[in-house]
Parts: C-alpha cells; structure tokens; sequence
C-alpha cells in the first residue's frame, strides 16, 4: 500500500487489472499519470468510460462497433463473396493492418473449448451459417490462431458447410517471413517441411 | 486507426502516452479494457482523473499528498533528526517498502543536469536547507540514483552543509545480493573491490 495515498493505491489496482500488468509496472503507470497534463488526464479517463460504454458488437459480423453495423461490414467497396472468420476483433485488426484482404470478416467471439465449457452454441456460428446464405458466400477463409483449439474449430466449420459447394480455407503456415531458422520452433519447422513447395 | 472506431483509437492514443507503452501495448490494453466490467470501468476513468486532481505535493517534503502535509511527514512515530533525500516520490516508496528506514525524507524533484537546464534552484534545496536548520538535522542520507548527474548532486549538497556540522552519507554502492557475479557490470565490480571489506 502506497503510504497514506489510497487513490493512488486505487488507480495502481486499476491498472493491475489488465492483462500484461504487474505490480511493478502498474504503479509505474500510475506514478507517470501523476506527470500528466490534467486535462489530458480528463480526457483520457472520459476514453476510457466511452470506449466500455459506446462501443458494441456489430449486429451482422460481430466486430467492435459504434454503432449497430460496424464500419467494415457497411463499406460497399468490400469484395463480396468471401469472409474471413476469426477468434477475436483483435485478430480482425492484425488482418486489416495487412491491407491484404478485402473482403468482410465474421468474428466467433471465441474457439471451441470443450474443457472450458465452449461448444458450438457459445460461438458465433448461426450468424455464420445464415450470412453464407443470405449473402451468397463462396469462400470462408478461417484464420483462427495455430492452436488445438483454433484448429478444432476450423475442422469444425470446415464440416459445417462440406456439402454445401463453400470452399473453406485457411492461411498457409510455415516459417515467417524476417524470421531466423535459429529462433523457429520445431512445430513449425516440421510443418513447414511438410508443406515444401517447388521452387523454379 | 483502427478501422472505424474512433474512440478506441483515442483511447489508443492516450495508453500510448505513458511510458514504457508502445503501439502494441496500448492496443492491447485498449482492447482489454473492452472485456472488463463497466463498473469497473467507471471507477478506473474515475481513479485516474481523482489521482491527477487530487494528489499534490506535500508542503514539507514534496512527497506526493493528498492532504497539505503527506503521512509520513505527521506520523509521529518516524525518528527525527535523520532525512533521506531522493529525486523523486517513486524513489521514496521504493525504498519505505524495504522497511528498513524509519525516518522522513525530503524529495527533490528532479537532479542537477546542466544540459537539460536543471541547475539548484530548480530543485527543492531552499526546503531542504530550511528543514536541516527548523527540525534540527543531524544526518542527510542522499539516496539519488547511480548516475553521474544523482552523484554530482550529492556532492552539491554535501558542499551546502559542509560547516554546518550535519553529516551527509550516501548508501553504500557494491555488488547487489542475489545477484550472480556473471551478470553485475563492470562498474559495479570496480566500485565493489575498490570498497572491499574485512571478513572477520
């Protein structure tokens, strides 16, 4: 405990709450907020009260919105045809800083987890199977993490629509680019041996 | 930005100014906070913007305070005639939290640094020349960091009270325990034979 400051003890718990946060750093933050200008302080609590508060899922795929259909989703200039599933809006993101894809995303809020209690119902995928219909989709491309889990769920939705003429992919995997063997773990290694492709 | 979500972005933003807070980690506390309560929430904003309006300096020690006089300038259990001089109010919790020193300090705020502009008057040594004559001090523990502008601001003050008769001591500067001698610098190896000691 702080001497004799609990709103500083307060704000140092705050922070603790995130995730990444330890003691040490945590009153780090709370010390630096102390140099703060006080308006910027103002408005950075006021941030943070918004951002809980204002934001929301969107209604069609999931995503963090402000309001009911996420910007993504009501871009008309989006590649029809083709959705990215992902875990998590945070992994939507990654993709997006890519610039790579443009096509719509659908966000299951989650990866099935059978010792976490997380089946099928808990996951996003109703919205998932009636937006392959409604909007046509010819392409699901599952970028869940490398994970049992994630691969699991891929599998899972993989089998969902085996019938249905949606051809259902995943990015390829195999050592990442900038990266050195050196620091490669073996799982990767392996799969990316097993994964050779011809060279010409 | 991310994509359509202004007010996540500003709170982005916000993360990213405190320190040792990069873009990665500002998104990912920005997000984190997204899956906290929003009472929570509420009272985080509220805790943040109250550390920064309420907690001042103290009057007689520039500890941090959220009163005029800071706790342990009024605990009445400190021992007197003993002040520890630190640059700033982080400094002191580090060191209450050892337990080891049982008497006041006075804080600094900041270090003699000609090139940044820092020179006396920048820093807090009226108070702390007032206070070595109105509270009868017999000994300053100058507690600055390890740094050539924290030692050359030892040396200053140990030349302000040079006839005075008060005793300036500095903690002793040597190999840290638990340590491993592979991984202590060369500097703290030379200053730690330099003030080798008997083993009796």
């Amino acid at each position: 405990m702080e001497h004799g400051l609990p709103l500083l003890q307060a704000l140092i718990e705050h922070f603790r709450k995130l995730p990444g946060v330890g003691e040490k750093t945590a009153r780090r933050l709370a010390f630096a907020v102390l140099d703060l200008d006080p308006g910027e302080v103002r408005e950075f609590a006021e941030a943070l009260r918004r951002v809980r508060e204002e934001i929301g899922r969107c209604k069609r795929c999931g995503n963090l919105a402000e309001r009911e259909i996420c910007s993504i989703c009501s871009d008309p200039s989006r590649t029809g045809g083709v959705l990215c599933v992902v875990e998590r809006p945070a992994d939507l993101y990654v993709l997006e800083r890519s610039g790579h894809y443009r096509g719509r995303y659908h966000v299951l809020h989650g990866v099935l987890s059978p010792l976490d209690g997380v089946g099928p119902d808990e996951l996003n995928l109703d919205g998932l199977r009636e937006r392959v219909r409604e909007e046509g989709i010819q392409e699901l491309i599952i970028a869940t993490n490398p994970s049992v889990e994630g691969d699991t769920t891929t599998l899972y939705i993989a089998r969902m629509f085996r019938d249905s003429g949606v051809r259902v992919t995943r990015p390829a995997r195999g050592i990442p680019l900038g990266s050195s063997l050196e620091f490669v773990d073996r799982g990767t290694i392996s799969t990316a041996l097993d994964g050779r492709e011809d060279v010409d």
